[in-house]
């Protein structure tokens, strides 16, 4: 059986929905369904996500909340009317919109969760619906009745083991199953969220759960590219990645995934699909645990800016045992992870994205390094990019470092870092922000496109 | 004025001495000496160092010390002998010799230093000698009368701050000072050596305390080479180098200086020649704090074997904080220091000098970091070499990584690791140990040889 998540975009309108249900009937093995909250149906349009938030907000503001709960209603009621639906569907909708918003607010942040979360389950109400008046054996699954249990992390839930075990049971349903994505509940009942973009969480969790076939996650794009398309025309369609491929692309800048997403997908083996709703028939890109990498080294590249540079030298220091620890121990005291440690023999560099440091972080770090690790230069520079070389096996090939770097060098810019030797899959460069997008352009020449070589 | 140190050889016989006396009556500004033992005079000889250990060794183990004392007397006897030097002088060597044997032996550490120590001390007070009668204002100096006082660290001591202050006065000596290296007195009197090798750490030291012009360096080569002689034919002669430019040297198989020799020197910017006693109008190897380094990019390349990689992969391991200095702890309480830390996303490497692994410690490792830290893989493998570019500013010259990593394919072998980014005057590649000999040639073709590249 497969496990198919259908994004935002896929369940905006009534006409996208109907795409879903035929994608659906099309393939009788699609027998568990993940949906969003209705997403924006063009540019400039409002998610119901958010329209919910303005909702909660407005409710724990003591606001009257009749006109912004009228905003949610009217889009799922629009949505019902185009797909001719009973209208009991909406007020029950409506009904629990009103049994939300007049609970608890004590917690105001499980009060929020409860009140976004009913995007996505009253999503799952009304597309179980016209499956079903679209003569498709299907209904509604309530994550709690289900046994989605998380743990208590706000905002970043997991599921706790025995909800894969209770999960399992969705394999017998002779219905389709449509469940919401997003949230879960603890031991005692409580509701909680995922990540924002959570749906691919939950999508995740039930694929590995059933064990599925395959787990498609439908979105708006026909395919994963193998670069970023606003900065290369037309970049080539990735057909196949592995998990690992993924992880290291996702790392500067392809969205491809929220991180956590694939991990119970990963930890099960459970092949992943990205499929486009609007174009079905598209093969999508396939995320799987192996695949045969002769054909081309490099599967995709990305790059990411905003990271920052903390350099540290001390004449004999790598003569001090526990100087690396003892510096990762100040950056940690401030909550601060590291992505790369590249090491000269007296000094070091820890990379860092930027976004984690404040000027008083900086400063207090760089006076702790010099007074505790008597270090005879500390200082922090910022406005640093990642590109990532991505394949398996990438890193056996021989001589592909060497045309990365004179592709790089034939841009003018200077590679301020290189770090590759752990992963077998990426190769890292440290490059100034402001030379990104031509070592990118570059970079894809060289790769993807060696018929066309100047 | 000049600071002057000749090595084992330069003092290992008459001929050698008579060197060193020329030399230093050949420029007026050579007012402090420091003299190792004497070494090997030919190849298969003994150094007198060697010959104390022996001798201390057999008087430990309550032995008969008269054959053992013979060979060391025998060595200076024959020096003064040659020298013509009253034998008045190898009297008071001998009797020196007996003193130390019959030293209070509960200590067994100190009372092997004590020993060991002689060989610089007589060394010393010979050459004085030797210089004295050779029409030279010269006097023997010991280093507890002169103030180099050190901490009491066992085989690793260190001078104190005052002892600065006390050696300075060796500024105010009409005579040459004629100083043994090697040893300083704890300031109770305790005498404790330097590492082997620490006639270089004396030198540093006084050069540093008279504030000298010069720390000349003699030794048996003219200069030092740009890549090892034993792998590349006539390799080109280092001119100029800065301090961190011989650091990075160092690390991977330069045995020009010992580790921590130069830090004195370093700090207060004294000047460091190499220079050979047999040759000494080559104009050997300057060691400075800063230099032009417009000509040539990389000043030398030396490659270094005998390192181990453990490898640890954790799906998500970049959002743990405290992952890295976790691992690090472990390799802590093992004792090991680490060279480098390559990182992927989820996966790092820690570089680690493979004669600090015995089987069981690899195992305690891997099997802490599984338990401990729930890591997917963890694995050691060895065999590796590091070769390291060294230049100033060569990090900021456009292409070099390229060129490089293009030299390394061309020989048809693989890049295992990358490190750059923080020391701007070091590219270090991972490579496996097999591969050594033939990038080490090959790189120094792509950076000393461009008139012959075919």
């Amino acid at each position: 059986m497969k496990v198919c998540k259908f994004g935002g975009t896929s369940v905006a309108s009534a006409e996208q929905i109907k795409k879903v249900a035929a994608i659906v009937q099309s393939d009788p093995s699609r027998k568990i369904v993940v949906v969003s909250a209705p997403g924006k149906r063009f540019s400039g349009d409002t998610k119901v996500t958010d329209l919910l938030i303005e909702l909660g907000r407005a409710s724990l503001a003591g606001e009257r909340v009749e006109a912004p709960l009228e905003k949610v209603v009217q889009r799922y009621a629009q949505i019902a009317e185009e797909l001719n639906l009973d209208p009991a569907v909406i007020r029950a909708i409506q009904t629990d919109l009103w049994n939300r918003l007049s609970a608890d607010k004590s917690n105001q942040e499980l009060y929020m969760d409860r009140i976004k979360a009913s995007g996505e389950d009253n999503s799952a109400k009304l597309i179980a619906a016209y499956f079903a008046a679209s003569g498709l054996q299907a209904k509604y699954v309530n994550p709690g009745d289900a046994g989605l249990i998380v743990n208590d992390l706000p905002k970043r839930a997991q599921a706790l083991p025995e909800a894969y075990e209770r999960l399992a049971t969705l394999r017998n349903s002779e219905a389709v199953s449509v469940f919401p994505g997003f949230f879960g509940f603890t031991k005692n009942g409580t509701l909680r969220t995922f990540e924002r973009g959570g749906s691919d969480i939950t999508g995740s969790i039930l694929a590995a759960a059933v064990k599925a076939e395959l787990y498609e996650n439908f979105t708006d794009v026909d395919c994963v590219f193998a670069a970023n398309p606003h900065t290369v025309a037309n970049p080539v369609e990735i057909e196949k990645m592995t998990y690992r491929e993924m992880r290291e692309l996702s790392y500067a800048g392809f969205a491809v995934f929220h991180d956590e997403a694939l991990m119970p997908a990963f930890k099960e083996s459970v092949p992943v699909c990205i499929k486009n709703t609007n174009h079905p028939a598209a093969p999508g890109t396939m995320i799987v645990k192996e695949r045969d990498y002769s054909k081309r080294p490099v599967t995709g590249i990305s790059a990411d800016s905003g990271f920052s540079t903390l350099y540290v030298s001390k004449y004999l220091m790598n003569r001090e045992i526990g100087f690396g620890r003892n510096l990762l121990q100040i950056l940690e005291d401030e909550g601060i992870s590291y992505e790369h440690i590249p090491s000269g023999i007296d000094n070091l560099s820890v990379i860092i994205r930027s976004h984690q440091l404040t000027p008083e972080k900086e400063a207090r770090i760089v006076q702790r390094i010099q007074t505790e690790m008597h270090a005879d230069d500390v200082h922090i520079r910022s406005d640093f990019s990642m590109v990532v070389l991505v394949g398996e096996g990438m890193n056996h090939t021989i001589g592909l470092a060497a045309r990365a770097a004179s592709a790089i060098a034939r841009t003018g810019a200077n590679i301020e870092m290189i770090n590759q030797g752990s992963s077998e899959v990426s190769l890292v460069f440290g490059v100034l922000k402001h030379d990104e997008t031509k070592i990118l352009k570059e970079l894809y020449q060289e790769f993807f496109e060696p018929a066309l070589v100047k």
